[in-house]
């Protein structure tokens, strides 16, 4: 059994893996850590893990105290706090997967300009590896640092990566929209959170300025093999958890849909979690499932590409990700625990 | 005071109608006509109306009949059933507001290429204008026939129109990407729209094919004075009401977001609809009105200008933008009954 | 023109009366305060008023300065803050309503045990009436005071009075169990009223302990002649405005389900935002309206009689109900603005 | 491995059946039957199984012709469409579940009362045991007909249960006011179930004539030993799933709060699905969970007990409730699958 400590665990994306890892049939868990609700039951936090998982949260101070007594370190907090729990599981030489966006950026100018945070540990940038398994697989299994990937970066990436790979649209024509749930804004508090607030409305938001770019564009450019730019605008959506991508692209040369289906499927072959649909996918069909959905459809008459992508926010966008690529890091099945 | 007549008053736009029309200040309803509840009272049909609106809904085909009492005629039916009543009512001298399609396209074989329906009113199609108010306000005062225009047509024209009409956009670079409250897909009883099926739940549907984009082409040439094309994306959004478009072109020119925004405000300084916002849109600050906020970015890492705007879709999109035309048709304050 | 000042403007209900006053032929919005946004634009709270109301919100204690302008002020402020600003409009001659707790129940030990405050207005308890106009319209007419009722408690008193005051059913059989949309929580910034905490759920809560008991049972025990205790039981909703009450009452004699009909059509010949319907109640049968929607069934099987209503938690439940008020106070027809 | 069959897969507690012994570790799926969508791909009807259960949808009335390659049947069909495949099943010897209500009632004159229908498997009756493990698992073990529990039955006799069982309420004073999401109306195409019509929307419909009624007569009657009416009213709440019962009942004696969770904690000490309260219960803690969670609360003032229960209907409500009588049937621990 793999023995598995969370940091940041009542975060949505931490209570999300604590359910998936509390069902693994290879993962125990042996602590969760929270600053907000330490000394507490994960059952009170969230009640419907009463029965299920009770255990005390402990303080995140004393998570590293816990590390001799586990195998992978999973960190799940917000930008900037992750470095140093990074650092130490590091050092103390077991396997760490960060669910944030520490370790994500291989530029450091490019994360503090969008972060304004100073990057600590750029040392350790390059024993990191972008852990989006349908890219970098092999890189993954091979190392001790995943930083896996954002929700909107995951379908926007995955919805992208063959047409660029096969050269099949022009690279500066990208323009990537994006709706999610509103479990993607996290369990902060806010007014604009509020369900008086948002419920039956719907805004874009962070136009031209959403920290996910430079995340699409670092993986877009190593698969395409040039520099890309991409105009990413999210929008947030009054339902609870899914993304939809809606991606557009120029085909510079012709091609027929089918073509590109038949490109996109052979770039997936190996890629469980990708949902190839020659119907338009719908965020209910991926809910609470690691499946990513994709379609695609050409414009002739604008000579468009465009690909829409589902996925599942707190799973393929964060909680399954992490544990398929736990299960990656130990050689299991990638699907282990996921189906 | 305007005496009015309405075919095709029991669908959601034509509700609407109704329920402006009933508070109008220069506006008397003289009949609701409707064949699927004739004979019923309407407040049967929508028991909100209890007390407000307890007319009998008179059989389609009896509808003409009354045209001797009306001084306009509101249609609101399904493409290609709005050909004989507009014609009647032409014919007999009084103006027609149609919320359908029928007489929107210009090009017959457009429109029966999109619609699969033939043209049957060809020799009136000079007789009628685009009521579109924000770009054709002195047309339609002297019209007799309103081709009122589609929900997402609305949204997506406003959006764009000032900047081809300034020559700031690359007009081959045009993404609309849409989203719809889910009364967009009108009254129909379809699995698809069950409450269980569609809500917590997003979709992209009519990808590259939606019949609104000729529709959009068409005005967006015309203020261009050239010929434009869009890719245009509809997508399914679970709550009731409410258009959001994100539109997307190229800047060839450098220009600043001040310098937009300064002709935007121009282009609509007579429009008291349009709102022009520095802050990002939502659909909650335009529901029940006939508002259309947009605003303006400039993405400048991919020299895109972006616009979102916002509607009602059942009353800017619909039944409040026909009351705007008849206000306009009979030399009324383009605001009475509209705020 | 009546001339109005509001004190709490940016909350629900205070939004909800601004929204009414903007648009009420005979009455004029003087000042609007607000402790929390003084000194920024009403629109600025409210983005959905640009163009419509953009006056400044002046604070709170300001407000008092301005009492030589009005002719009314409205307070909507939470339990035990609106005592010194009625005294203040007592005192100065002016009318007020207080949309609030503090002047509703006539026994200062109930509020002082129900709400853990001090009651500093004893002395002008009776100066003051319970501003429900459906029972107390000619008391309202002559007093300086109005205690505007709760929305849960405007819901449950309407659903019974009539049961109650023509002695149909047991005074010791009453259950009330009332559902809310989540607007009924008020402005609040909670974890608990979070889109991705509440929707897609439901809950009972303040079970026996609710703070709308007493007024029900106060104004109930008035109708009745005699004390009358109630369970009442409120739910919250994923829906934003409603209140649906399902009440119930044993029936100790035999009468039939038109007899008690025909007794609430007479209770309320003179009530005209009662609409006594035979089919189901539904919320959005009332949703934006002042009307209260009565739905009456006995159980045979049981000898119970089960009294359906409904009413817009913001409207009819709080400030809709403030403006039929002042229509009373100023002699206008009641229904004035509020069709 | 238990052989199992599906008559009726492709309804909302069909799928989700599927859904339960698709990942069951003891079950397998035989044959999915379904007359709407025979010869189809399960994943053609429902694509979120794409690629997890793809089988082809066999006719019902091709079914009975598999009976010799299964262990046990589930039936799960509109009233009035099950006996004949229970009769077959019967008689070929194999278990069957049937989650529809033709073997609930035991006295088919209150049957075909409420069902409109004739009842014509008279002679099964006492071959049938009502499906509620909390009350007659030692009967399931041993029968080869269960009659699984219908949604609003199941929250209400395990919410009251107890209570009559100890004697602590008045058998004539109870009520149940239940509140369901949409799922549980069915998979049929509704103009009221369309999302249009009750989104943002609450009722209550059945009042004093819902079918449930008598159910929960009957065996809260056996759990007293005398007969029990009660009150059911059953409303409709915009959300997908989950339903929670607020139930009434009079305390002729006094007890304490803590004297009745005793009660209740010893009456559900063996049952594992029941999770005894303090807090409230929410429907989101049993989402997705075959948990009934039940909450206690004693009004003082008017001596009445209050019981909220809930559960999700789809799960504790059919699908999950007829996996746990399988397990029972079979010999596994309750919880098999299903955790």
């Amino acid at each position: 059994m793999i023995k598995t400590g969370i940091i940041g665990s009542t975060g949505y994306a931490g209570k999300e893996l604590v359910k998936i890892l509390a069902d693994h049939p290879e993962a125990d868990i042996v602590f969760l850590s929270s600053n907000s609700f330490d000394n507490r039951k994960f059952s009170d936090v969230y009640p419907e893990f009463k029965g299920i998982m009770d255990d005390i949260l402990i303080h995140t101070e004393k998570a590293s105290e816990k590390f001799s007594d586990i195998d992978i370190l999973f960190t799940a907090l917000p930008h900037g706090l992750s470095f140093n729990f990074v650092r130490q599981a590091y050092e103390y030489g077991i396997k760490v997967i960060d669910l944030g966006a520490d370790f994500r950026l291989k530029d450091t100018d490019i994360f503090e300009h969008w972060y304004k945070t100073k990057h600590i540990c750029k040392d350790l940038l390059d024993k990191a590896v972008y852990g989006l398994p349908e890219l970098w697989k092999d890189k993954i299994k091979n190392s001790q640092i995943i930083a896996n990937p954002g929700c909107y970066t995951t379908a926007g990436i995955l919805a992208l990566a063959p047409a660029l790979k096969y050269g099949l649209i022009d690279p500066y024509s990208i323009v990537i929209d994006a709706k999610s749930g509103i479990t993607g804004a996290g369990r902060k508090i806010d007014l604009s959170l509020m369900f008086a607030e948002c419920n039956e409305s719907l805004k874009a938001y962070g136009i031209a300025s959403h920290r996910h770019t430079p995340e699409i564009e670092q993986e877009l450019s190593q698969v395409y093999g040039d520099q890309v730019y991409v105009t990413f605008t999210p929008h947030l959506i009054p339902m609870q958890r899914g993304i939809l991508s809606t991606c557009y692209a120029s085909l510079p040369a012709f091609c027929t849909q089918d073509e590109v289906y038949s490109l996109y499927r052979e770039f997936y072959k190996d890629s469980p979690f990708i949902r190839i649909r020659e119907e338009f996918v719908e965020t209910r069909f991926v809910k609470d499932t690691n499946f990513c959905d994709i379609s695609l459809r050409i414009d002739i008459r604008t000579k468009r590409l465009i690909v829409t992508s589902s996925i599942d926010n707190l799973v393929k966008g964060a909680a399954g990700q992490a544990v398929q690529n736990m299960n990656i890091l130990f050689g299991l099945n990638e699907m282990e625990g996921l189906s």
